[in-house]
C-alpha cells in the first residue's frame, strides 16, 4: 500500500456511532476543523440494540447533552415514535424521559446534521493505524493508505475492535449486525501499549409484527402530553405508536434450562464480560431462578417497518432455541423471527488509562470515547463523545479543558467513575451511581450546563440569552414567593380546604405555602398572581426548587465540601513512592489512576481515608512544589 | 455446527436485492409459502451504485414489471426525488422514464412491502449450502446450521459471491459497500458443478453537496408534468429536486493519463470483466481518447442527505487520484469526497446453464436471477427476479411455466439473450438489443403483459377489470376513428390550416387524418368528438397505435413468422450428434444451450441458417419422436 497525504485537521474522530457523532459535531461546532472517518456512512448513529433513547439516568444524560449544545436530544425529538416520562408519580430526582426511536430516521437525521455542519468533513474509511511520535498523536492512516494529520484524534470505535459475533456455537469475526470489524486498529492500540480487555454484549431477536397476537399482551401507549428532550424543540410529534408488554413464563424458563449446555456463555465460548444491568435472558433465568416471570416489551423499530424488537430477550443461545423461547411467550407463539439474537465480543480500553478529559495518559492529544471505554449504551456513548469532542477541540484551539464534576452532571459521574474506578464489566449509568441525585435532575439540566456549552461556543448567543432570561424569571419569581405574604382570607382557606389541607391560622409566605405537599405552584399563583408570564417549564422549576429546597440545600452543602477536596489538586509529577505511610495497594492504584485531586483520589477503590490524610499532609507541606514547579 | 430443521417452504429466495425482492413478492403473491434469506435486513433493495431507476430500455422493464404485478414501479413512485421522461421529442419506441431515488426511503419502502406481504417470511441469514439430492434442490443450510426445506430455491446473490473490493492496489474480501461477502455459497455452487465466471463492476465517489459550486454546472430539473412508473399510482410527488450537469476536461484526462499505471485495471490486478456500457472513467478516457470531455451528472442520493452521486466518474483508481479527478472538474474543485469510488469483482453464473424459466439445467427446481446471471443494473435484476419468482412458484404450485418471448417484453429479450447467447461481460439491457422496439414500448406495457400477470395470480381481479375496460375503450375508439368520416367543412379546414397542414379535398377517415404528422388525437376529437370519456393515457395509446399502425403491423408480421419458429419445439432429448450435416461448432453450442425451439436455436451465435435447415428437416421427419416419446 502506497501512503499519501490526504489533509490536515484540528480534530479527527474515528467512528460515527453515538459517541463519534456527538464528538464530531461538538468539535466542529466549536470551530475546530474536523474530520470524521467511519467504516460505513450508511450506518451513522446506528442502534444495534434497542430502538430507544433515554430512561432512568440515561434520559437525563440526553438532556445534559442538549443543554451543552449536543445533538442526541434534537435528533430523537424529530424521529421518535413514542415518548414517555417515567416515574412521574415519584420525586423529581428520578423522573426520566424515554423515547422509542424510528431507527432508520434517527440515523438519517443524524447523518444529515453532520453533513450540514460547518467545519466538518465526513469520509467513509477504515482507520488502521494511529501515527504517534514522542508519545503524541500526529494523525491516522486508513486502509487505502491515506494519511490524515491532526492536532488531536478521538477514537470512538464502539464494539468493532476485534468484534466477534456469537450465536450458539457459531463465532465469526464481525462488527455489530454483520458490519466489518476493526482488526488492525485493535492490534495497533495494543502495540501502542494500551491495556485492552474483552467485553461482550448481546441483543434479542426481532420479529414481524404481522405475526404477533397482540390480544395476549398489554398495550403501552406514549404520553398524551407532548414531550421533548431538547430545550430547543418547539414542534412536537403527535401521532405516536404504542409498545406492548408480555411476559416469560415457566415454559420459557424450562426451554432455557433444557438448553443451557448449548449456551456459549456457559460452554465457555464467550470469554468477554457481559453487562450486569443488561443481562441476557439465560442469565436472568439462572441468576434469579425463583422469579416466575420476566417482562418482555415489544417495541416497533420504526413507523414504516413491521420489525419489532423483543426487549428483555437478549440471548446468544442457538437459533433453534431462540425460536422455542419465542413460541413459549404469550402473543409470540407464532411470531416470525426476522433476525436472531446474538452476542458480540470486543476489545475495550481499560478506562483508568484516561484523564477526566478522556485524553489518554499514554499518548498526548489522543482521546477515546464511547463503548471503547468500557461503557454500554447509546447515551453513555454520546455523553462521552460530546466531552471528548469538546476537549479535543479545546486542546487544538488552545482553549481551556472542560471537566464536569459529579455534582454537575450524570456525564460527570460517568466519566469520573470510568477514569477513577475503572470497570470490569460493560458500565451502565444508573441513578444509584450519582450521590447528588436531587441536583442532577431532568428538569434542571439547562440550569446546570448551558453556561458550560455557551462558554465552549456550542450554544449560540441567541439561545443563551433566552436561557438567561428564563433563569432570571425563575429566580425573580422565587424571590417574590419568598417575600409575598398570603393572607388567610376566605379565598385562601377555601382553596386549601378543597385540596384537603389544614386552614391557615395566620398569613404565610407564598414559599411556605407551596412547600405543603398538597399545594402546587398554580394554586399559589391563583392566590397571589405573578406579574410575569411564566411557561409551564418555569412553573415546574419554581415548584421543584421551592418544594425540595431543604434537600437541595443539604446536597449543595455536601457539594461545597467536595469542592474543597476537588480544589486540592495533586500535582501530576507527584512521586507516590516517596510518601511514606501510604498503603502499598493505595500507592499502586494512585500511580495507575493519577488522580487530579484529593477528591478523586479518595474515590479510588482500595484507597482508604488514612491514605488520603497522609497524602493531604504531604501536599500541604508543599513538598511537591519543587518537583512540579 | 449442529444442524437443525427450521421449516419447510414452497419457495426459498436467497438474497433481497432488486432481484430477490421481486422474486419473493411474486412467489408469495402467487400463493406460494415463501421464505427470503438475506445477509442484512437493513440492506434490502440497496442501491450500491447510482441512485436512479429507469432510463432507456430499463425504464420500460420497470413498466413491464409493474404490468405483471411486480413492485419496483410502485416503490420508486413513492420514493423518488425527481422523474423525467427521456426522448419525448423522439418516437414512442425510445421514450423512457427515469427517476432519481431517495435511496434510504426506497429501501425502507421495499422492506415494508415485503414485511406486509402475505405468505412471505423474511429472515436475516447467510446461506452457505444448497441441499441437492438426485440433481434436485431440497433446501438450504445457513451459517447457524438452520436447514430450510423447499420445493424450489432461487439464488439472487448479486455481486456477493466471493466479492472483492478494489481501490488502487488495495483489494479485500467484501460485498458491495463493505457488506459481508458470500464465500461458502460460491464454493458450493462451484462444487455442484456450475460454471462461474469472474466479472467486475464499479462505482464513482460520492461528495457533499455543501461543497459543490453549482454555479459552474447546469441545472437538470425534473419534468413538470407528474409522472409515474406504475399503472396503479394515483398520488404523485410534486416537489422534486434537480440534478446538475458538469463535464470532465483536459485536466481530468491528464490526471488519468498520469496515473494509469496505478489503476488496478491496467496493472492486471482486476481480472474480472467489466461492463462495456457502464465503463469506468479511466476506461472511457483510454478508449475514446479523442473525446475532449465526458458528461458528469451530480445526482442527490435523497431528500434528507447532502450526499451526491457523481455519475460518470466510476473508478477504481487510488483514492488520492480520485481526489485529483474531482478537483479538476468545474463545480467540484472543492468538493469533499464522502466515499471513494471502487470496483468490485465477483463470481457470476454462465447463464447458458439456465432454461428460459431461469431454472438451472443441472439442478431441478433451482433458479438463479439478477446480477448472479451475468447482468448489471437494478432493473435487469428485478425483471429476472420477477420471472424466477413466478416460475419457481408455478413449479411449486403445479402451475404452468411463464416464459416471455422477445416480442412480449424487454424482459423476454434479456432472458433470451442470457440463456441463448450467454454473455462474456456484465450484460446491460439496451434499446438496440430488441428487434421489435416499436412493440416493446413504454406506453403499452400493460397491454402486453397485464394478462400474464393476471393469469399467474399477481394482478388482482379488480385491477384486471379496470385494465380490460381501458383496453376495450381504446379499441372501440380506434374502430370509431376507422369508420368516422371527417368532412372537409370550414371547421376542419381551418384547424388543418392552423396546424400548417394541407387542406382536405374530400372527406377522410378519422384514422387517416390522425396519421398526418401534424395532427394529434385531440384535434380529431375536436372535429369528431367521442361519446366516451377517455383518459390522457388512452388518448396517447390511440394516437400511437394509429400513427404507427404501418410500422407496428410490419413488426407484428415478423413476430408471426418468428412465432412459427418458436412453435417448432425441439424435444429436450434430441441427440445432436446423431444429426449428420450440422457443423461441429453449431452442434457443440446447441448441446450446451439446449434450445427449446428452432427460433431459439437460430439465435445461438455460431449456429448458421444451414444448420437450422438441417435441424428443421430432421425434426420434421419425426425422427425424434421415438426418442422423446
Ligand atoms: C449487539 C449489541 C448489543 C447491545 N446491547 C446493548 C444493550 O442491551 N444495552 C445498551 O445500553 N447498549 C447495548 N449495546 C451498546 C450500544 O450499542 C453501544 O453502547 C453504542 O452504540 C456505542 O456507541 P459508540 O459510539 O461507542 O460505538 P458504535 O455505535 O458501535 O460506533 C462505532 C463506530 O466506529 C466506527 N469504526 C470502528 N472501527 C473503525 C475504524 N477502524 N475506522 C473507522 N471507523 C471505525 C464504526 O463504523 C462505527 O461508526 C449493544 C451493542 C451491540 C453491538
Ligand atoms: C459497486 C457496484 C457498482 C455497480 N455499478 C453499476 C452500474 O454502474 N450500472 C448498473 O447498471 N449496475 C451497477 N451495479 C449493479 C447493480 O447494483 C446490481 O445489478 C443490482 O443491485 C443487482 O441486483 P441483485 O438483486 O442481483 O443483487 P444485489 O442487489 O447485490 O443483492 C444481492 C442480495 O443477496 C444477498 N446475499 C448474497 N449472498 C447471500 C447468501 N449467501 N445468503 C443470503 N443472502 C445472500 C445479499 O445480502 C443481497 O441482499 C453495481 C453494483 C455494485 C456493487
Amino acid at each position: 500500500m502506497q501512503n499519501f497525504e490526504a489533509g490536515s485537521f484540528d480534530v479527527i474522530v474515528i467512528g460515527a456511532g453515538h459517541a463519534g457523532a456527538e464528538a464530531a459535531l461538538a468539535a466542529a461546532g466549536m470551530g475546530a476543523k474536523t474530520l470524521v472517518l467511519t467504516i460505513n456512512l450508511d450506518m451513522i448513529a446506528f442502534m444495534p440494540c434497542n430502538p430507544s433513547i433515554g430512561g432512568p439516568a440515561k434520559g437525563i444524560v440526553v438532556r445534559e447533552i442538549d443543554a451543552m449544545g449536543g445533538a442526541m436530544g434534537k435528533v430523537i425529538d424529530k424521529t421518535h415514535i413514542q415518548m414517555r416520562m417515567l416515574n412521574t408519580g415519584k420525586g423529581p430526582a428520578v423522573r426520566a424521559l424515554r423515547a422509542q426511536a424510528d431507527k432508520v430516521l434517527y440515523q438519517a437525521e443524524m447523518k444529515r446534521l453532520m453533513e450540514e455542519q460547518d467545519n466538518l468533513s465526513i469520509h467513509q474509511a477504515m482507520v488502521e493505524e494511529l501515527i504517534v511520535e514522542n508519545n503524541e498523536i500526529q494523525g491516522v492512516i486508513t486502509q487505502v493508505g491515506a494519511i490524515y494529520r491532526a492536532k488531536t484524534v478521538i477514537v470512538t470505535t464502539g464494539t468493532f475492535l476485534r468484534g466477534e459475533i456469537i450465536i450458539g456455537n457459531l463465532k465469526y469475526s464481525s462488527g455489530p449486525n454483520n458490519q466489518q470489524p476493526s482488526l488492525k486498529l485493535a492490534d495497533n492500540l495494543r502495540d501502542l501499549g494500551f491495556d485492552l480487555v474483552r467485553f461482550k454484549t448481546g441483543t434479542p431477536p426481532r420479529v414481524n409484527s404481522k405475526t404477533i397476537d397482540y390480544s395476549k399482551t398489554e398495550i403501552q401507549p406514549g404520553d398524551e402530553v407532548p414531550r421533548a428532550f431538547s430545550y430547543e424543540t418547539s414542534e412536537f410529534i403527535t401521532d405516536q405508536l404504542p409498545c406492548w408488554l408480555t411476559y416469560t413464563n415457566e415454559r420459557t424458563h424450562q426451554v432455557i434450562d433444557d438448553n443451557l449446555h448449548l449456551s456459549p456463555m456457559y460452554s465457555g465460548m464467550i470469554k468477554g464480560t457481559g453487562p450486569r444491568y443488561c443481562p441476557s435472558i439465560e442469565d436472568k433465568v439462572v441468576r434469579f431462578n425463583d422469579k416466575p416471570r420476566h417482562q418482555i416489551f415489544l417495541e416497533p423499530e420504526g413507523r414504516n417497518t413491521r420489525e419489532v424488537y423483543v426487549q428483555g430477550l437478549s440471548t446468544s443461545l442457538p437459533e433453534h432455541v431462540q425460536r422455542k423461547l419465542l413460541e413459549s411467550i404469550p402473543g409470540l407463539e407464532k411470531a416470525e423471527m426476522m433476525r436472531a439474537g446474538y452476542a458480540i465480543e470486543y476489545d475495550a480500553m481499560v478506562p483508568t488509562q484516561l484523564w477526566p478529559t478522556l485524553e489518554t495518559k499514554k499518548i498526548q492529544n489522543l482521546y477515546t470515547a464511547g463503548q471503547i471505554n468500557g461503557t454500554s449504551g447509546y447515551e453513555e456513548a454520546a455523553g462521552q463523545g460530546l466531552m471528548a469532542g469538546m476537549n479535543a477541540a479545546a486542546r487544538a484551539l488552545n482553549k481551556d479543558e472542560i471537566i464536569l464534576s459529579r455534582s454537575d452532571a450524570y456525564i460527570g459521574v460517568l466519566i469520573d467513575d470510568l477514569v477513577t474506578k475503572g470497570t470490569n464489566e460493560p458500565y451502565r449509568l444508573l441513578t444509584s451511581r450519582a450521590e447528588y441525585r436531587l441536583l442532577l435532575r431532568h428538569d434542571n439540566a439547562d440550569l446546570r450546563l448551558t453556561k458550560i456549552g455557551f462558554t465552549a461556543g456550542l450554544i449560540p448567543e441567541e439561545r443563551y440569552e433566552r436561557f438567561e432570561a428564563k433563569k432570571k424569571l425563575i429566580e425573580e419569581e422565587i424571590v417574590r414567593l419568598r417575600k409575598t405574604i398570603i393572607k388567610p382570607n376566605e379565598e385562601t382557606q377555601s382553596l386549601i380546604r378543597s385540596k384537603g389541607g389544614t386552614e391557615l391560622k395566620d398569613g404565610i409566605k407564598g414559599q411556605d405555602l407551596l412547600k405543603r405537599p398538597e399545594m402546587a405552584y398554580e394554586d399559589i399563583a391563583k392566590l397571589s398572581p405573578s406579574t410575569i408570564q411564566l411557561t409551564d417549564e418555569m412553573k415546574e422549576q419554581i415548584e421543584i426548587q421551592i418544594k425540595y429546597e431543604g434537600y437541595i440545600e443539604k446536597s449543595l452543602l455536601q457539594v461545597e465540601k467536595l469542592k474543597k477536596m476537588e480544589n486540592k489538586k495533586i500535582p501530576d509529577l507527584i512521586d507516590y513512592d516517596a510518601i511514606s505511610g501510604i498503603a502499598t495497594e493505595a500507592k499502586q492504584k494512585m500511580k495507575e489512576v493519577r488522580p487530579l485531586s484529593i477528591a478523586q483520589a479518595s474515590r479510588i477503590s482500595g484507597v482508604n481515608p488514612a491514605d488520603i490524610s497522609i497524602l493531604l499532609v504531604y501536599i500541604e507541606q508543599g513538598r511537591i512544589a519543587k518537583i512540579s514547579g
